[in-house]
């Protein structure tokens, strides 16, 4: 799947992610990285809206699954069960979010349970980034249910 | 401040309240009730994108701690600074999010810490409601700083 390919898909999908302009930076291996500009994410303070922060902490994420997934031929559908998140430095300006794939481990895991029994769950991080400074910190669980249509 | 009035300030100065179309549904002393419909914040389910769910929880938390400084004529800016987020139901349509004043005890400490020290730290909940069933809980920490200005 290419940025491209991803970013369609998000601005078709979840029309949100459009509004706020949220582009795809890079879809590797074992990463996902988004960016979002800051004039339709602004505040009160002229920072980036904690809601925004975290809706593209959780698109990063949630991408993440579902690019690895579709490249393993797997479908499902996946939904977020529940998140943390830390708004560590106000941000002045766009940024990104950066998924990446936990230790391998559990990354098999979590295909493996999937596969046997229709159901995986996964805890995979975000971190956002203002001007290479590390902004906010996410973690959210996953959970991937096999489309056995 | 009137509903109206605390809806005008968000979709004025936090313009994705204005695109996922947040209505303020009550303010009274202790508690701040938004609501949103589905087609500005729908997913790749035709369920409310979790971004948005989190992203209006937020706003009824922080919304609360604005109004309730305001009223007690304190001025100052209010950051979150970390929170959790479970999703406990999908929601197929309009959903509303209510924050409540916690313990008395702790807003009152709250407010001393900010008239002492020019800052002052709150935990809130906001829980999201589909249909009239709890279908999200959230909790956040926000951070005051006196306006000294």
């Amino acid at each position: 799947m290419t940025p491209t390919e991803l970013q369609q898909y998000l601005h078709e999908n979840i029309p949100l992610s459009k509004v706020m302009e949220v582009a795809v930076v890079s879809v590797t291996e074992d990463s996902v990285v988004l960016t979002a500009p800051l004039p339709p994410n602004i505040n009160h303070q002229h920072t980036v809206f904690g809601g925004s922060a975290s809706a593209v902490a959780i698109l990063a994420a949630w991408s993440l699954v579902h690019v690895h997934l579709s490249l393993a031929g797997i479908s499902t559908g996946i939904v977020i069960q529940r998140n943390s998140m830390e708004y560590l430095r106000p941000m002045w300006g766009a940024f990104t979010a950066t998924s990446h794939i936990p230790a391998a481990e559990d990354w098999k895991r979590f295909v493996r349970m999937l596969e046997r029994r229709g159901i995986g769950r996964i805890v995979l991080p975000s971190v956002l980034q203002y001007e290479g400074e590390i902004a906010g910190a996410f973690e959210g669980e996953f959970v991937a249910t096999l489309d056995r249509s």
